[in-house]
C-alpha cells in the first residue's frame, strides 16, 4: 500500500492475535437459510443435494487449508477445527475467520449447479461465522458432541414433523402441537406406528451429520463420514486429529 | 440450538462487541488475486469488467445493508463505511465482518457470468476482511483519502508500466527498473512523450476508484461515482454521510 | 529478562493496545469500603478526612501522570480522564490501568496517617479499576455528568437518611422505609422541617464531589474544585481539557 | 449507581471476560524500583528485608484470594497463578488484575515499617501488572521455569558484579566490562578465586526466589519455599496445584 500523509490511519488497526496453545473452532451458519431453502425448493426434512453441496464446500475448504484437521456439518452449518499449534496467518482472528467464511461461500455458489442442475440459483446466499477457542481436548470433543447431539435431536424432530405434515395431512401448526413436549421414545414410536418408518433405518447422513477428517495417506486427503463422534471410538482411532 | 450436557461449551464464546460511537470501516481484499486475475485473463493495467463486477457486488451489499453509508473500491479491494450509530447485529464484530465478507463473495461469484460471459470461472475466488474503528470524522475522511491516494499512485504506476511492456516492448523487469524512483511528473511525461497518452484523459474510474453512496431519494438507493473524495467538496455536498 | 528455552511463554502475552483517537476514562472504586469505613469509624453521611485523603491520592496521581487532564471523585471512587491523544505506555491497557490503580492505592495508604492521625490503619484497603473509551466530547461530558448526578442523588439521600437515624432516633431499617419512593423535593422538605437543615447550605464538596483539573500556570498544577460539571460553563472556561 | 439520562454511557463498558479453561498468570512488577531501591538504601546484590516484604505482601494476597494456588517472586516482581477453573469476579480481566495489583501494593506500603523499621518510606511505590492465559500444564510450568531461570541468571550476575564493586574496588562500568560475555562457570570461578565465595553456599532465597503454595492442611494456608520449580519433583509432590 502506498505511503501518504494519510497512512497514519493504519494505527487504528489493532492486533487481534488468538491465544497460542488453544484449538480453534470456526463455525459457519447459513444466513436466512429458512427463506433460501424455501425459494430453492429444498426437500423436507432433509435435502440430500443441499447437504452434499455443503460437504463439497467444506471439503474444498479443508483441501485448501490443511491445518483444518476435522469438520462437522449439519443442516446449513459447518464447524471447522484448526489444530492447536496452527500458525495460519499468524493466528490473526479476522484474517482466518474471513478467509474461511469467504472461501466456503465462494465454493458453495461455484458448485451449486453441479448439485442443483435443474434449479438455477435465484439470489446469492451468505454465511456468517465465528471463531471460538478451546484450550483442551475435553472441551473440543464436547464441542463436537454438542453439535452432533443437536443433529440427532433436530433430525428426529424434523423427521416426525414432516411425516405428520406430508403423509399425515396435518398443518405445520398441528404438527408442532402434536410434538410439543414429547420425549425421544415417543417420537420413535409415532414414526413407526403411524408411518411405518424405523428411525434406525434412516441414513446416517441425516442422523449424524457429516464428519470430515484429514486422512494421512500417501498424501493428505479429506474423508467424509457420517459416524458417531460423541463416544471415544472415533477419537481413539484417529488420535492424530487432536495431536498437535 | 438443542440443549444437552455439552451445551456448556458455549461459555467459551466470548463477547466481541464493538465500541459504540465509532464509525466502522470494513475493508475486503481479494485473496491471491494476482493469480486469479492471470488465470482469468484480466486486461492490464485495468480490467473494466472486473472492476464493474466488484462495484456490482459492493452495490448489492449496500442494498442489503442500509447502514453502509459509503463504500470505496479500487482493484480487488472494497471498503465499507457503517454509520457511527449502527446497531447492526448489536455491533458484534465477527457477525458483521463475516456477513459482509460472505455476501460480497457470494455476489461476486453469482454475477460473474454477466460480466465475464465468455470466461468461465475456473475456480472459486475468496476475499479476506477486517473491521477498523474510527472515532471521528477526521480519521474516517483520512481513511478514505488514504485509499484514494493509493489508487492514484498505483494507477499512474501501472499505466506507465504496462505501456512500457505492451507498447514499449520491455520485459516486466526492465519496466520496473525504468520506473524505479521516478516522480509523478516524470511518469506523466514518459506516458505523453513515449506513448502519446495524456494521463488526464484516462477514465476517472481508473484514476479515482469507485465511490458508492446511499442516496436518499424517494427511496434509498446506491449511487456509483468516480469522483474526488480527498477534498472537502464531496463531503460538504453529502453531509448526511457522516451524520449519524 | 534473561533468555532461556522457556522464553517462548512470552508468546502468550497478547497485545492490548487501546484504540487511538478516543478519550480514556479510568475509574477506581474502593473494594469492600463499606466494611473499611465502619472499621475505621468514618463519619456519616460524609467523612471529610476520608474524602480529602481520596483527593490527595488523586492529586498525586495527576501530578505523576500529566496526561490526566481531569478527575472526578465522590465517596470511595475516582474517575480519571486521559487526553484523547495520550501515548502513555503506548496505550497498553493493562499497563495504564495497573499503574494508575497501584499508585493511587499506594498514595492512599502512604498519606493515611496525615488525614487520620488518631486512627491507625487496621488493615490494607484496596481499589479495583477499569478503563472505558469514549470517542467524543459529548460522551465524555455525559460520563462525568453521570457521576456528578450520582453524587447529588446519593448525597441527598444519605444526608436525610443519617439525620433520621442520628437525630431522629430511627433505626436504619425505619429510615430506609421512610425514604422509600420519596422525590427529591420531599427530601429537601423533610430535612428542613424536621432537622432545620437547608440542603443548599451543605458543603459543595459533599453535594458536587471533587473536580481536579490540570491548570496550565507557569507550570502545570492540579486544582481542586467542587463545582458543577454538568452544565456548559465549566467546560467552556477550560476548553483545553478536552482539546486533544 | 443512580439512574439518570446520562446512564447510557455505561454502554461503552465492554465485556472483558477471560477464556474459560485456561490458567491465569498475573505478574506484578515494581515501577521504577531501581530508583526506589536506591532512595531507600536497599542492600546489594540482594536486600533481605525488601524480599521478605515482597513475600509478605504476596502471602497476604494469597490469603485473601484462595484461587491463587501458587506464586513466585524474585527481586521486585511476583507472579500469581490462579487455578484453571477459577470463577473469581466472573473472570473479568480488569477486575481481577486491579484487585490483585491494588491489594499487593497496599500490603507492601502497609507492612513497610515492620520490615524497614529504621527507614521511613520517602514516597509511595507502585507496581504494574498484566494477566496472561496459559491453556495447559506444560506452558504454565514453563512460565514458572522461565522466571526461576531468570532468577538464577540475574542473581549469579549480580553476586559477582557487586563483589567486584564492593570488595574488588571496581567501578560499576568496569564490573560490567569484566563480566561481559562470561559464561556461568567463569562467574562461579571468579567468585571463588577472587572473593572466596562458594556460590552454592548462597541462600536459596537469592538463588531460587520465593515459591508460595496454598497448603491444604486442617485449613488452607500459604507455605513459602525457596526450592527448584523447574524440575518435576516440586510439581509431582503437589499435583493439586495444577489440578483444577
Amino acid at each position: 500500500m502506498a505511503n501518504s500523509k494519510y497512512a497514519y490511519v493504519r494505527n487504528y488497526e489493532l492486533s487481534d492475535s488468538l491465544l497460542p496453545g488453544c484449538f480453534l473452532v470456526c463455525r459457519l451458519d447459513g444466513h436466512s437459510f429458512h427463506k433460501f431453502s424455501e425459494e430453492h425448493g429444498f426437500a423436507k426434512p432433509n435435502d440430500k443435494r443441499a447437504l452434499e453441496l455443503m460437504d463439497r464446500a467444506a471439503m474444498d475448504v479443508m483441501t485448501e487449508y490443511k491445518d483444518i484437521v476435522l469438520a462437522f456439518g449439519e443442516s446449513d452449518e459447518f464447524s471447522f477445527l484448526l489444530r492447536r499449534s496452527t500458525d495460519l496467518y499468524n493466528r490473526r482472528q479476522a484474517k482466518i475467520l474471513t478467509a474461511l467464511t469467504s472461501y466456503f461461500t465462494s465454493c458453495y455458489v461455484f458448485h451449486w449447479s453441479k448439485y442443483f442442475p435443474d434449479t438455477p440459483m435465484r439470489y446469492p446466499p451468505s454465511f456468517d461465522g465465528r471463531i471460538v477457542l478451546y484450550p483442551d481436548e475435553r472441551s473440543v470433543r464436547d464441542y463436537f458432541a454438542w453439535r452432533q447431539v443437536d443433529t440427532h435431536i433436530n433430525n428426529l424432530y424434523n423427521t416426525v414433523f414432516w411425516a405428520l405434515v406430508q403423509q399425515g395431512g396435518k398443518t405445520t401448526a398441528e404438527a408442532h402441537a402434536t410434538l410439543s413436549g414429547t420425549a425421544s421414545a415417543a417420537k420413535h414410536e409415532m414414526l413407526f406406528q403411524q408411518f411405518n418408518i424405523n428411525y434406525n433405518d434412516i441414513s446416517a447422513r441425516y442422523k449424524r451429520g457429516s464428519v470430515l477428517v484429514q486422512v494421512k495417506k500417501a498424501r493428505t486427503m479429506v474423508e467424509v463420514l457420517h459416524c458417531d463422534i460423541i463416544r471415544d471410538e472415533f477419537w481413539k482411532a484417529r488420535s492424530y486429529v487432536l495431536a498437535g
